[in-house]
C-alpha cells in the first residue's frame, strides 16, 4: 500500500494519541554489537546488547564469540580477562571458558562444576558488523541479518562511526524515518525548506517500512553541492533531490540520498548525472535510556578516494552531533514529563509504521510495547 | 502579636518535634522565573519553577511568555526552538506555538490538530524580575506579587545575582528567618556574637512574618564599617545595629539591615546618621531539592556610585556563597539521616511561623505538607 | 579442624549455590574509623562507619571521640564545625557538644532542652587506628578488638594506606581470603603460577578462620626477590613461601607472609633464612557497596629503614591498586547481574568459612545475612 503526505493518516496508521514513549526493544532479533576491526584475538570487548553485559572476542580461528561479561564463578568482567587462544580467561581467578562459554579450567582443582557455564550468544558476522541475537537460540536464523550490503559492496565506498546515544533506540528511529527535520536540526548542512513541502510516500511490507520523497528542481544544499562538484567539477545550477529510507526490524534503516541535474531523469531511474549515497543506520538498544548507534555513508562514485570517504564521514559525523544533542535533550523532557503522551503529524507516517511492526514483535514475544518509564535496565 | 525571644515559644508556635524536613511548595502562587533581562526575544530561557519546566520568552510586544518547555508532538524542548516575532518554533521538526501555546504551524500538513497546545503559564512582570504562576490559573491574581518595590524604586540603587541551591527551598527560607546563624557562618564579614545574645520581635499577620533584632552600642563588623566609611569618609565607633526581617508567602524575604552611629535615635526612627539597605530575597523552589535564590542588596545613599553597588554586589556574593555550602551540606544530612526530626529552638520563632502559613496554603489546595523523602520532582 | 584442597569441600563448608552476593555487616563489633593521626582536636574528621555517618575528634585530653555528624537541631554537618576544648560546635547556628554527645549550648536561650542529644558512640584507639563500636554499646567490649598488635610491636616496623574501594566490603574480605587470584591478578609482582597449584589447609576456631599455603623449592617472584636481597645482599636462588592468613571477624585479615632460603627449616619453624611481613588489612563497611580498607605491610628486619618502609609502602600501594580496579568492576558486574548466584570453587573454602561466621554474627543481632540489592544505605 502506498500513502501521501494528503491520504488521510487516520486510515493508515495506528491512533496517534496512544503512542507509547518509551518502548520495549524485540530480543529476537540480530543487533549489531560492534564493527568487525573492534573483534580481536587480543583483547575482550564489553559492550551491552539489548541489555545484556558481553564480552566480544575472537578465537584462533578467527571466529568472533559473544559471551555473557560475567564470571559464572563470582561474576568478575570476562572482558577485562585474557584471550589465551580458542579460550577466554577470567582476570580475577583465571577460569577458562571456550565459545560455548562451557568452563575449561579452574585454579587449584581437576574436577570442573558441570554447571559451570557462562552463556553464550549466536554470532554472525556481516557487513563489516558483528552481529549477535541475545534472543531465544532456537530463533537465531543467520539469514534473518537486515541488508546492509552496501557496507561490503565493491561497488559502494565509504566509512562511518559509532554514536553512543543517551535515548531509547526508538527515539532515533523516529529521527531517521522523518527525514523534515533536516529543516530545523541541519539547517546549515542538509536542511533546506522544500523538505517539509514535500510530499512523501509511504508502503510496508513484512518487516519493512519505505519513505521516498522526492524534491524536483531545487538548489542544492551545501553538503550535496559539494559532492556534485566532487563528481562533477565545477557544477552549477539545479538538482532534483531524493531520500528513500527503509527501516528493516528491529533497528536498521538504509537510507537512499542524492542528487541528479533537474530534469535529467533521476526520478525515472536515470541517475547518470547525479550523485548517490546510501546512509546506513543500525541501532542497538543498549539500556531503556541509551542505545549504540552505527553508521556509515556509502557512495558509488569516486570509490578510491580516500580524501572524499574522510570528508564524507567528518561532515555526516558533524550533522549527526546536531541530532545527539537533539536526542538526548528529547529524552530528558520525556523523563521530565512522565505522563505527556506523544502525538503524531502526518510526517510521522513512517515512524508509526515502524512501532507497529515492533509491537508485532513484541506481543509475539509476549512482553510489553512499553517498558515502565523507571526501568533503567532493559 | 509579639513574640520575644523569652516568651514561652510553645504557646506561639506549632509543636517543635512535628516540623517536618522536606516541605512541598504551594502552587497557586507567583514565584519569580527569571531576572527580566534573562528573558529575551532572540534565545528562549529553560528554567523549571516549581516542578514544571518552562521555556521563557518576549513576543514582539516585549511581553513575556511562559510556554511549557515541551512540544506536543513529540517533547522536544522548546526552549532550544526560535523565537519568530510572536510565535516560538520547536527545534526538532519546526512545529510553531504563540504565546497562549497554540500551535499555529505544522511541518508537511495544513490542517493543524485543534488538540496541538502547550499550557501557558500567567507571567506578570514587576520588580526586575519575571514572575511565573504555575497553579491555577483562574486565581493567578497580578495584586498579589509580593512586594519587593526596592528593587527599582528611584530612591534605591544597586544590583544582585542568582543562585542556584542545592536545597529544598524551605532550607534557605530558614536561613533567613534567623540571622543568628551569621555569628558562626560568617564570622569573617557581618557576624558577631551580639547576634545571638540579642533578644528579637516576631510577629506575623496574614501571609507575612516579621522578625525584628536590635543591637545597641556594639562594634560594628566589617563589612559595616566599611559601609559607614562609604557614607561618613572616617567614621570611627559604636554603632546601633538592626535587622528587620520580613517574609511574605510564599518565598520572598525582604530584609531592612543597618547601622547608626550609637544613640543618635534610630531605633526610635531617625537613622539620618545611619547607613541603610534592603536585602532582597526571592526563592523558587525547582525540585524537592533545589531551588532558584534571587537576591539583590538595594541602599539609599550615594545612589549614582556604581563602585559600591560593585563592592556590595562583590561583598553580599561573598557572605552567600558561605550560606550555599551550608545548605548543601544541610540538605545531604538530611537525606542522609531520612527518620531524624527537625527540632526547634527560640531563634527559629520566625521560621515556625513561615512553615505555619506555608501549611496552611498547602491545606488549601489539598495538597501534603511533606513531600516524599525520596521524590525528586515537584 | 583441617581442610585441604583436596578434601571433598561439601563436608566441610556451607553449600555453594547459596552464596548471597550482598551481605548485611554486623553491626556489634569494633570496626576501625580513621587512623589515629587523623582524627585531631583541630579539625573534626567526617567518616561513615556501617552505615553511621560519623564527626571524629579529639577533646582537650586527646582522648577520640564518634559523634554522629547530624546536628540535633537542624541536621547540619558537625564534620564541619570547630572544635572547642572538649566541645563541638555546630557549623551553622552554633549549639554545642561534649564527648557525650550531650547539647551544652545554644544560641539566644539559656535553657536547653533536655532532649538535645546527638548519638556518641565507643571508641577504643588501638594499634594506630580508632576503632568505634556503632552497634548496641552495652555489647562494647574494648578487650573484643581484633589482634593487629604488629601494628605498633617494637619488634615489627612499616606503614600503610587507606583504600576507598568502591565494593562491598565483604568481596575484599573474598579477595585476601583466597590469594591464588594473585596469579591472574598480580602477575608482574608478587603472582606466580605456583600458587594455585598449591595445597592449602583451612582451619577456623570461634571468630577466626585460618587458611595456611606453603610452596616449596620455588622461584621467587620479583616482590619477594627484592625483599630478600634488602636483607641479604646478592641473593640468589630458590625459595620456600608461604602464606598464612588469618581472619578475625567481622573485618581484620593478617596475613604473615614470606620466604625463606630453600630446605632451610622455615615450614618446621626457622624462618631465620628468610624475610617475613605481615599485611595487615582490616575492612570497615561504608555503604552495601563501599567500604574503608585499611592496610600496612609490617617487617621484622631492618627496622630502621624508612627507605625499605617507604617502597614497600609503595609496591603494597600498586598491587592494591590491581585489586581495587578487579573490585570495583566485580560490584559492577554484581550489579548489572542481580539474579546471577554466587559459586565456590575449593580456593573459597576460607572465603566460606568467613561468611558462616558472619551469618551467624547477623543471625545473633537478627538481622538477615544479605541486604536488599538496591538498598545503598546500611
Amino acid at each position: 500500500m502506498t500513502l501521501t503526505a494528503s491520504s488521510p493518516l487516520a486510515d493508515t496508521a495506528p491512533p496517534t494519541a496512544a503512542a507509547a514513549k518509551i518502548f520495549n526493544h524485540p530480543r529476537n532479533a540480530w543487533y549489531v554489537a560492534a564493527w568487525d576491526h573492534e573483534v580481536t584475538g587480543k583483547q575482550p570487548l564489553a559492550r551491552t546488547v539489548a541489555g545484556v553485559p558481553l564480552a566480544l572476542w575472537r578465537n584462533s580461528e578467527g571466529r568472533a564469540v559473544a559471551l555473557a561479561d560475567a564470571c559464572w564463578h563470582r561474576l568478575a568482567p570476562l572482558s577485562k580477562g585474557r584471550v589465551l587462544g580458542d579460550e577466554l580467561q577470567c582476570p580475577y581467578h583465571g577460569l577458562r571458558y571456550n565459545a560455548s562459554g562451557r568452563c575449561t579450567g579452574m585454579p587449584a582443582q581437576e574436577t570442573i562444576n558441570p554447571s559451570a557455564v557462562v552463556p553464550s550468544y549466536p554470532v554472525v558476522e556481516r557487513y563489516r558488523y558483528v552481529w549477535v541475537w541475545v534472543g531465544d537460540p532456537d530463533l537465531a536464523d543467520p539469514t534473518a541479518v537486515p541488508d546492509m550490503h552496501q557496507m561490503d559492496d565493491p561497488a559502494w565506498a565509504g566509512d562511518g562511526e559509532t554514536i553512543h546515544a543517551e535515548c531509547n533506540y526508538q527515539l532515533v528511529l523516529d529521527n531517521l524515518m522523518d527525514l523534515t527535520h533536516e529543516e530545523f536540526v541541519h539547517s546549515s548542512s542538509i536542511g533546506q525548506e522544500e523538505l517539509s513541502g514535500a510530499e512523501f510516500d509511504v508502503t510496508h511490507e513484512g518487516d519493512t517500512v519505505t519513505v521516498t520523497r522526492w524534491m524536483r528542481d531545487i538548489a542544492p544544499p551545501p553538503f550535496w553541492l559539494k559532492n556534485m562538484r566532487d563528481k562533477f567539477p565545477g557544477f552549477e545550477g539545479r538538482v532534483d533531490r531524493w531520500q528513500i529510507i527503509r527501516f528493516e526490524a528491529p533497528g536498521t534503516i538504509c537510507i537512499d540520498v542524492g542528487v541528479a541535474k533537474a530534469g535529467t531523469g533521476a526520478p525515472e531511474g536515470d541517475r547518470s548525472q547525479g550523485v548517490n549515497g546510501y546512509v546506513m543506520n543500525t541501532i542497538t538498544p543498549e539500556t531503556d535510556r541509551s542505545c549504540h548507534y552505527f553508521w556509515a555513508f556509502m557512495r558509488n562514485y569516486r570509490l578510491d578516494s580516500q580524501t572524499i570517504t574522510t570528508q564524507l564521514r567528518q561532515g555526516v559525523h558533524g550533522v549527526f552531533g546536531e541530532d545527539e544533542d537533539m536526542l538526548r535533550a528529547q529524552q530528558r523532557a520525556i523523563d521530565a514529563n512522565p505522563e505527556h503522551e506523544f502525538y503524531s503529524l502526518n510526517i510521522d507516517a513512517g515512524g508509526m509504521w515502524v512501532r507497529q511492526i515492533l509491537e508485532r514483535m513484541l506481543a509475539a514475544e509476549g512482553r510489553p510495547s512499553s517498558a515502565p518509564a523507571s526501568g533503567r535496565g532493559a
